[in-house]
């Protein structure tokens, strides 16, 4: 397995499987990230797939299985793009493990997400040329790719039917207009958008529908979320809630922690997100941590109900270190946890405590 | 204008408009709230409509305008019954006051919601009848009641369409299988879940399907959201954002606040809500203000996704005073926010900072 062609300034956290995060600075110059910036992660192997022997299969509580080829696929079905952000579960781990240790699982920074302009069939249209059957709660997808960790040979995981059946879920084959490429999940990837990246099975080759969830390890086993006072040593793994819908999250892009800059007016850059498709309604930041806040500045994003949204927000800063802090508010009225000490999880998923960075002005 | 007959424990903030909440110990006595028991939130007269010459006017972007008797909506419609929290934007404005002051609003506890079985057409049905306009974006709502504050001689707001087509959004005539009583806006109102008990409009007279939200004064000034840096001296009421899904919450019921117990096992029981479709996954307790968490159990509410989560936990408390706070985690693995000094605003809407109650153990 090769590392794939990225950007020189991504973020490698590791080889094999190959997990790379995106530097912020340059992540938030585009509301669509370019293919070669955007983070990946993998479980397994990047496979080579030869597309024209490539089939999908999709099976289980369906009226007819079906077995599509790569051009089937592409010719036979509609076309849709949509623009979303795809974030993994783990984005923001290493602020967890700031207030608690988590062994051995990779320490994202706020990198492990991107934004892209998907293209591929509504994965609606091909459930219901299958005939969804009346007892199918559940779509299982699983992938093409190799795993070492776990029970299962391959990638897996599953969504809740009426997520499948929302016109926003793709089986998607191109990536910002470019056929997908190989670490991103060629020849065909689920995208749900406003789901955990976890859902967005690469590589795609089987469509299952099926009453309960996935069996896959990584359903059944990783991506689930457990209480502060669940550890390592007391967890039962059939409890904890397996992880969907991303949570409220907002994040500084530049500066960035520990930078020296100039006092005066200093430019605040970043983005925030809502999942399941709640907008962002508002941005706040305070150098006070939490006593008093500025609005920012809304961004790019509006209109993209299944997209980040970018803000900014110009500081007055004097001469001296000033740690600045950064919240959301999404159209629910819901925010954000101030510490992440309260959402520590032993797993190091969905930290979206608020976010901050130490400035110092000279 | 007479008050309604209701439970005698019934909190009254207001005879004129007349405004009343629930006590929290028998609130939380049942998971569908006795209608008598139920909370009342008007802002003018409870009109008394002969139901006989009673008229919905569906208009606006229509194919085709309507006039339908009470009859005929029922007759003529499919019955759907929802079991559906109903809560105010501004339930808990108390907490909020307590961090800054909000003079002129009612200073609701945390009784300002109840939980009934609605019975009545969904809205989609009747809007399909009058056929959708293709530039339709907003469904408004008009009530039959007569308003002296601001410039609408009835109250009225509106929903996305998006929402109004959704199949939980209901015109009821029944609540909890009778017909709905004055006060809760015989002989028809909106019932629409997920969303601030304000757009559920009462003694629904007129449906006008429109590009704009509703230009009344409870949906175009009233029920919205200003961050904690505007101000009664400095708001522009044109800004802001019009409150619709619910934020994420959860409230001790008994014991009460300021309650004297014996020292010992002591069962706690609350409710959680969680906004816009989303469910209940966890409610936490803590008795060291959030450094640590010990788990409540979820009890009825599951399978109702419009409808509130009770909850119930044993604590261990010693002699002495014990502030308890709680706190719920939702789907999107979202979680509230620690104070009400972060999301005070001006107006008192949507407080949903951890819950706390004080007891004293003896």
């Amino acid at each position: 397995m090769q590392p794939p062609d990225k950007h020189p300034k991504i973020i490698v956290q590791d080889q094999q499987p190959f997990n790379a995060e995106s530097p912020l600075e340059p992540l938030r110059r585009s509301f669509v990230t370019p293919t070669e910036l955007f983070y990946v992660r993998n479980h397994g192997t990047i496979p080579e797939v030869d597309p024209a022997s490539y089939r999908l299969t999709v099976s289980g509580m369906v009226e007819r299985q079906l077995e599509l080829s790569l051009e089937e696929i592409r010719d036979e079905f509609p076309k849709e793009t949509v623009t979303a952000t795809v974030q993994c579960a783990g984005n923001r781990r290493q602020g967890l493990m700031e207030a608690q240790q988590i062994p051995g699982e990779t320490p994202w920074g706020a990198g492990a997400l991107g934004n892209a302009r998907w293209s591929g069939v509504p994965l609606r249209e091909v459930l219901q040329a299958a005939g969804v059957g009346e007892e199918a709660r559940h779509v299982a997808f699983a992938g093409l790719d190799e795993i070492e960790e776990g029970w299962s040979p391959n990638y897996g995981s599953s969504v809740p039917l009426h997520k499948g059946m929302s016109p926003e879920v793709l089986l998607a084959y191109e990536m910002n207009g470019e056929p997908l490429r190989s670490e991103h999940g060629f020849p065909l990837r689920a995208v749900v958008p406003g789901y955990i990246g976890a859902r967005s099975v690469k590589w795609l080759s089987d469509i299952t529908l099926q009453y309960v969830p996935s069996d896959n390890y990584f359903q059944a086993h990783e991506y689930k979320l457990f209480p502060p006072y669940v550890t390592e040593e007391t967890v039962d793994y059939t409890e904890g809630f397996a992880l969907g819908e991303i949570s409220l999250n907002a994040v500084t892009c530049s500066p960035s922690d520990g930078e020296e800059l100039s006092a005066g007016p200093v430019p605040f850059r970043g983005y925030a997100i809502a999942g399941g498709g709640r907008t962002i309604e508002r941005v706040d930041l305070s150098t006070d941590e939490g006593q008093s806040w500025i609005g920012a500045d809304l961004k790019e994003g509006e209109g993209h109900p299944w997209a980040w949204r970018f803000w900014e927000a110009t500081m007055e800063l004097d001469r001296g270190k000033h740690q600045i802090v950064v919240r959301a508010l999404d159209s629910a009225a819901d925010t954000q946890p101030a510490d992440a000490g309260g959402i520590w999880n032993f797993k190091g998923y969905a930290n979206n405590a608020w976010h901050s960075v130490e400035v110092d002005a000279r």
